[in-house]
């Protein structure tokens, strides 16, 4: 629906109608670009003073009368020197940069403008240009636009915020005033998108890790380098045991390398080229160039060639949890989105290429269950990247044998009814690919999991095994991850849960409440007992009233709350309070107790 | 007893006799200096051929004839010019430049040539040197020697090795051949110490972690940077999770940081001057200075730092087990010993002073658990380092919380009867510290455990909690690790246990094997029954010969051996092998499982 052709051209027309409306309310404003973008437009323009809130509602209002007046767009094609008199004449320098651009360069000179409409087209130097006409505002564009206003509906947009931006996206031209508008095609689903960011901010994870205190951020540590609290560790380290759970029932090897390791490591796989841009460098003082890990899979071919291995040896598994490094631009980092530094739960398995299908559907298989057991199963799709058909000899490997790993790779996926999406041409050069893609709290999509072919790394290493012949090969590899990284993983699961976490996932399971001090004797007990059981249990005795012990509990969303006092104690019980459900009512304590063992043994969501 | 007066003039007087013979048999040859080493002697010759083995025999030969005509050491103090002259009459040119240096510019400017005792003695110009007689061997010398080579026994020396040395360590001098030999007071000393040193080969940690691929290195990841295999990560994670265990049941939580961080944060810290010759430079695309984290702490205290804190919240007790680096210089790096990236229990616990004395003791009985359920407990010594009681205006911090801390550490060595050795002046600027010494199979000692306070990086840090009274208080902050370091570790476990592992700890706990394969499928039925419970289990029914499979699994001093046959089969039994032990006979399945379970749950060593 979003992607519709009708909503696009919605979107474009509002962005004109927006400038309509201010070249009304402010003749002297100088017009950069307009386009439609995910969710709305937006339009720039050179104003003395930025626009007030006020301004804002009254833009909107004149929009809603342009609109109500039901004008048509009209598209013109003009001589490009009539188009740049006309601009002259209206003092609308921008768009005379832009036309001369596109006169004398052609419509690729003026891709920085932030336009696609405007760029699109042949190349080279153009002689006509397409115009928009809508009541007296009169704009450059390739549109397509709705054919009258009448089409768009006066309720289903709002002007949401402003921003700076320079012209043409460089420092050292003029900043415009950026108006952005949220537009949908009517007013229910622009309220929905408006509920949802409302939503969205209150489980915006940056917040809720403050508040729950999750994870922090040092301005003397630095930028996109997270550190994780105790409580947050304990989701973290959660997480790892099921990981780790997965790999002992599965005969995966944990394995444990460090976080650096000479450039020649990196020059060998390719990622020194690759991953130029964001490759830490980390400088010795005895001579030696050293990197930090940008990725884990060179180190472990390292372990791999560190002896003889023969085909009985395969397949190999290896896995860990490890922190690699990539220099993000400062930028684009952003709580824990993106950052700089990033623990992966990355798994490189060692195979023939007849173990291929078998080893990614046991990977296939991990994946599905891992999702599963939290409740993520059934949000997502699958892509299998394969080669381009057309151009079959530039990828590296062994034709036949890609041929059949991308069979295999397509049979994971019938088999286990994965439906995965086929797209060609987008395989990496070294191999085919499964790829897990799952929508955050804002529907972003986000790759979590995945499963890569890689005919090319063991041959640059020369990784050999010896076959049953005698005879040296080269094993394919397979680099997977299940949840990705653990930072993005976080970010998804406390906006997923909104912080509210699963009982086995908190950071705190059970807060025990006595009502009034006379019962914190037994209190104790209760908590002696969880505790005991390594149930993360903390108990509150503190003076304060029993309201705000238990509003403070709430405020951490502690999964439960055990709240005792004279019945619970004559009776040997607990009254139990779950975090967003409320009173549970009273339970015989053996009963409670073993209740709460088994909902954190099977990881109950 | 190595350390003894007599023991050293001993070794001192074979240095002499050691020349004595050289200059006997190669006349030639021009002699630099020949101290006493740890072990025994050396004694540096510019020779135009290096000693052959015959050679070497043919000098102890000489020596032991030497020794047995009971010649006296006499000394006496020559006129400097006339040593000069002396020894330019024998063409000993090293000597004579000793002496023309001793001459012009004092003791000092020798101290360069390796041997303590030459460079004795008052500063300033020197007028008259002490020289000793040996026979016709005449050396330049400050003794003390022997009286009399009867005082040495014949047979209590070696000559067992040859390196060379540049003259007075500089590479532009002559390369000299320096002869080593190892001297104890008699033979049988002698013949022991020769006897640990096979033995230390057998246990070195470098060739059994090869033999039992435990860890390796890459030219490409680079020197210092060990990488742990399956089998050795296995050992990391066990001994991980032990120190999880103790974690949890003393209340320390984990945390979880990043491995690098802005210079700022060590400057504030005080690392950035005390480490700056190893710290790792990390190198960003944006004008942003990053190093490698050498230490915690710092990073703990901006977690600590990260909301308010109360009386009511302290102690706090952080740990975590994560990799620091520093930048060692290449030739002071090897195997285990050294590396450049090194794992530690790191834990760091926030306190009141008054809290000092029961978080130290609690960390010192988790040590003490620790160690003595490894077996290594008894085998160290304890010491106690506080200030220099002459200047206690010199550290930092406030004098009645030194006094109060330096009493509680002593009270928790009391206490625990740990015979803590007090160090006076040994104390660190910001606080006093209980370090745990054990020795190493080569009988060397290392500190691993160590419990130290700290009253200044609080302060650096601007740390606080607010009091009862609400007024804002600096918190002590206590350093401490239990096993130090996880590679300096687990090199010692390696040496300790010579590489067989007891059984909880072994990478690899049980292996099958069926005498033939006809017992396979009993043999697989033992196998998951095994596996299902979680032991590391592994089954070898290769067509290879029973004797030979036997041979594969003792090479790789898999703990424990069980072999089926038809006796097995017949009474659901298997047979025991224990490594090092030997056969143990047949026990009933069942029984045999469960002793299993047993012996790894307790971590019975």
């Amino acid at each position: 629906m979003e992607n519709s052709e009708q909503l696009h051209k919605i979107r474009h027309s509002l962005a004109h109608i927006m400038a309509a409306a201010i070249q009304k309310i402010k003749p002297e404003a100088s017009f950069g670009v307009g386009p439609a973008i995910d969710n709305g437009f937006y339009y720039d323009f050179l104003v003395e003073e930025n626009f007030t809130e006020a301004e804002l509602k009254a833009i909107e209002k004149e929009m809603r009368s342009i609109i109500n007046q039901k004008l048509p767009f009209e598209q013109e094609n003009w001589p490009i020197d009539e188009a740049i008199k006309y601009f002259e004449s209206k003092n609308q320098k921008f768009k005379v940069e832009l036309l001369n651009d596109l006169k004398t360069k052609g419509t690729t000179a003026v891709a920085d403008a932030g336009d696609d409409d405007l760029a699109k087209g042949s190349e080279g130097e153009v002689k006509e240009v397409s115009i928009y006409k809508t009541g007296d505002f009169v704009d450059l564009c390739r549109g397509p636009h709705v054919e009258n206003t009448s089409e768009i509906q006066a309720d289903c947009f709002k002007l949401n915020k402003t921003s700076g931006a320079y012209w043409r996206g460089k420092e050292e031209n003029p900043q415009m005033q950026r108006v952005y508008g949220l537009a949908f095609e009517n007013k229910t689903e622009l309220n929905d998108y408006l509920q949802m960011l409302v939503e969205a901010e209150k489980r915006d994870h940056r917040k809720l890790g403050q508040e729950l205190d999750l994870f922090v951020f040092s301005d003397l540590v630095g930028p996109g380098l997270p550190m994780y609290t105790p409580r947050g560790t304990v989701i973290i380290n959660q997480l790892k045991e099921v990981l780790n759970e997965i790999g002992r029932d599965n005969d995966m090897e944990s394995v444990s390398i460090p976080h650096l390791a000479k450039i020649d490591l990196y020059k060998t796989s390719g990622h020194a080229e690759k991953f130029e841009a964001e490759l830490f460098e980390v400088k010795s003082h005895y001579n030696q160039e050293f990197v930090l890990k940008p990725v884990n899979c060179p180190h472990h071919t390292q372990i791999y060639s560190s002896r003889p291995r023969s085909y009985k040896d395969l397949p190999i598994r290896y896995t860990e949890q490890t922190m690699q490094y990539r220099d993000e631009k400062p930028g684009q980092i952003g709580g824990l989105q993106r950052t700089r530094g990033f623990t992966v739960d990355d798994g490189h398995t060692f195979c023939t290429v007849d173990q291929i299908q078998e080893e990614a559907d046991l990977i296939a298989e991990v994946i599905k269950k891992f999702y599963q057991n939290l409740g993520l199963w059934g949000d997502h799709w699958v892509s299998l990247s394969v080669r381009d058909p057309k151009t079959p000899e530039s990828y590296i490997g062994d034709p036949d044998d890609w041929q059949l790993a991308e069979e295999m790779l397509q049979k994971v996926s019938d088999d286990r009814g994965l439906g995965a999406k086929r797209m060609e041409g987008e395989a990496a050069l070294y191999g085919p690919k499964l790829d897990f893609m799952f929508k955050d709290a804002l529907s972003r999509e986000t790759q979590l999991a995945t499963i890569q072919l890689d005919f090319a790394m063991p041959k640059r290493f020369e990784l050999t095994y010896t076959d049953k012949d005698g005879s040296d090969k080269s094993p394919v590899m397979i680099h997977r991850a299940i949840l990705g990284s653990f930072e993005r993983f976080m970010m998804l699961l406390i906006e997923h849960f909104a912080g509210a976490f699963p009982l086995w996932l908190a950071p705190e399971q059970v807060r025990i409440i006595p009502v009034s001090d006379k019962f914190n004797e037994y209190a104790k007990s209760v908590h002696e007992k969880l505790y005991k059981e390594d149930v993360r249990v903390k108990l509150d005795d503190d003076s304060e009233s029993l309201g705000k012990r238990i509003r403070t509990a709430e405020k951490l969303k502690v999964p439960m709350i055990i709240v005792v006092g004279e019945k619970e104690q004559d009776s040997n019980s607990v009254a139990i309070r779950r975090h967003g459900v409320g009173d549970e009512g009273s339970k015989d304590l053996d009963e409670a107790v073993n209740s709460i063992l088994e909902e954190i043994s099977t990881r109950k969501v």
